[in-house]
């Protein structure tokens, strides 16, 4: 199936117009029209190869929501025209313990990204969600309930799933203290889900302009993390905090806010963070603990979830030519929550 | 009662013989002649005010074995001539939720420590171990079962119970993976505790001449930090880590031993560690956490634990006049597993 999408073709150029050509469908695979494709911070990483490893040429992009345009002969679960989602995997060896726990973004052998990744069987490069197709096989492909807003639902896909899983995994129900660290696409969703999930939220931020954001969110407390009266104040208030910041920094000033037994859960920063000190740790069984965003019938249920509650991501639509600005504009810090790339109005 | 001990009296003296008083015996408590003292490494941290707010004079010692010589007029579970145990903590408030869990380490209003803290009620001094006599209320005596060697079993009460609370904590069982990293007074105890909760046992240490010891023990596996391959081959190896190297130290070559969902419990530094990268706790879920002691019910059950199992902590017997060369072998890293002060011989 040939396509277009855009790509960088090495760490320092523009992403430009690239033509390419998708994989005949296999028998268990969906051919997507992609309508509409969240740009996640780790696109801007990557297609940088801040953490190495990057593969060009990049079409990047693992938020992506669209409509089934084809199937392979032995699909089951999906029709052409149905609404449906992929995120960060597309496919995993499925027969690993965690692959079998639904946990495949854990797979034994290696989950295969969206993009910047290699397909099991060809050894092709994968290309991702900055495109008007994709065709992914069946088992990673999500549906989009028919309660979603399918203009604001990508970045339920990464944003969403990666804070929704260790929301779960830690049990947050109602009356649980969350806080939430950083309140860009990953920390807005925090706030939405935990919020849903009936906690009571936090949001510790080191900008006074995003105190009313955080409100206008849902968030029921703010706390400045400047402000070490307040932060004194809330010491031993949270049972978790979901720390979203994508950068180097000190956890220190947020180890305290934890309760007994508390956990901080980093879904940001992949790499150093400065020399944590253990003792609020030992004093309080406390911990910090990494999750990386989460499997298929995990993001099949906050997907659902989303839908129940009517909760959507925040999303400035932008058109696809404009990615280069939109990256800037990532790049300064100057994107509060989600930018969306409306593909309906692309065509290459 | 008035009784001897050995005191500092500042962060740079030596210990020296010291006479003091203790309390009268309220309703509750319990007079202990002291039998044997471990010396724990917090003692040396704590008489040279490593962590500040030491108080002076200071008796340390919270690994105490004796007998009872008096009980007050309403004490219930013991009797002159029992073989009783005190571990870390003398007192605490015995009303909020953590006392009521039996965690009365995290007690709300701060758990009373056996030395280097002040009486709840009468704001005296507490002072602990190097010493023939200790008064301490009932519901933080512990029982010392008659299958224990009671030459042998005061390390049970701070390295015993330090490490035996996350094994617990985390569910070790038959067929858990347990790494222990650092094989002193805390790091023997986790061996020989994790292997009779039917753990596979990895010593993982940066000194060859560790190996012989960790075998000896009983650790099935060793692994030594510096031989890269073998690190390399044992990466997502272990369920959990018990980590209790008590000076500033790097984790990052620790954190992938750890398979999916793995801790590393942090027993022995209370003070900064070097950078974590966060990329691997991420990439599998792993996590590092704080544990401190356990609570009274527990220590109860660790002595219970080793009485069962013929676990007995490996201990050199010293005598109390020996005291400041026992530092200063423990600070120069001379001592094995642990010094324990005969207090039968000392007579002031």
């Amino acid at each position: 199936m040939k396509t277009i999408g855009y790509a960088a073709h090495n760490a320092q150029s523009n992403l430009e117009p690239f033509h390419f050509e998708h994989r005949a469908l296999r028998e268990n695979d969906v051919a997507i029209e992609i309508l509409y494709s969240g740009i996640c911070h780790s696109d801007l990483h990557q297609v940088h190869d801040d953490w190495g490893g990057s593969l060009y040429p990049m079409v990047p992009g693992h938020e992506i929501v669209g409509r089934v345009i084809e199937v392979g002969s032995q699909v089951k679960n999906y029709a052409v025209g149905d609404s449906v989602a992929v995120g960060c995997m597309v496919d995993s060896c499925q027969s690993c313990d965690q692959c079998d726990a639904g946990e495949e973004q854990f797979c034994r052998k290696g989950m295969t990204p969206t993009y910047n990744g290699k397909d099991r069987h060809t050894g092709e490069l994968t290309y991702g969600g900055y495109a008007k197709h994709i065709v992914v096989r069946e088992e990673f492909v999500l549906r989009v309930p028919d309660a979603l807003d399918i203009t604001r639902a990508a970045p339920i896909l990464c944003a969403g799933i990666t804070t929704y899983s260790p929301l779960k995994e830690f049990n947050v129900t109602k009356g649980s203290r969350v806080g939430v660290v950083g309140l860009g696409g990953l920390g807005h969703m925090a706030v939405k889900l935990a919020k849903a999930l009936g906690a009571t939220v936090t949001v510790i931020t080191h900008s006074a302009s995003k105190i009313d954001q955080a409100k206008t969110l849902g968030a029921q407390q703010t706390l400045l993390s400047s402000d070490q009266d307040a932060m004194q104040a809330a010491s031993g208030s949270l049972d978790l905090i979901i720390n979203t910041v994508p950068v180097k920094h000190d956890l220190n000033p947020y180890l305290p806010l934890l309760d007994v037994k508390g956990m901080m859960v980093m879904v940001g920063q992949i790499g150093p963070v400065e020399e944590p000190n253990i003792a609020p740790m030992i004093m309080g069984r406390r911990g910090i603990v990494g999750s990386l965003i989460g499997g298929i019938p995990q993001t099949q249920e906050v997907l659902d979830f989303c839908a129940k509650h009517d909760i959507h991501p925040e999303c400035e639509l932008i058109k696809m030519q404009d990615i280069n600005d939109a990256f800037k504009r990532l790049a300064n810090g100057e994107v509060s929550h989600r930018l969306v790339i409306d593909m309906q109005n692309f065509s290459g």
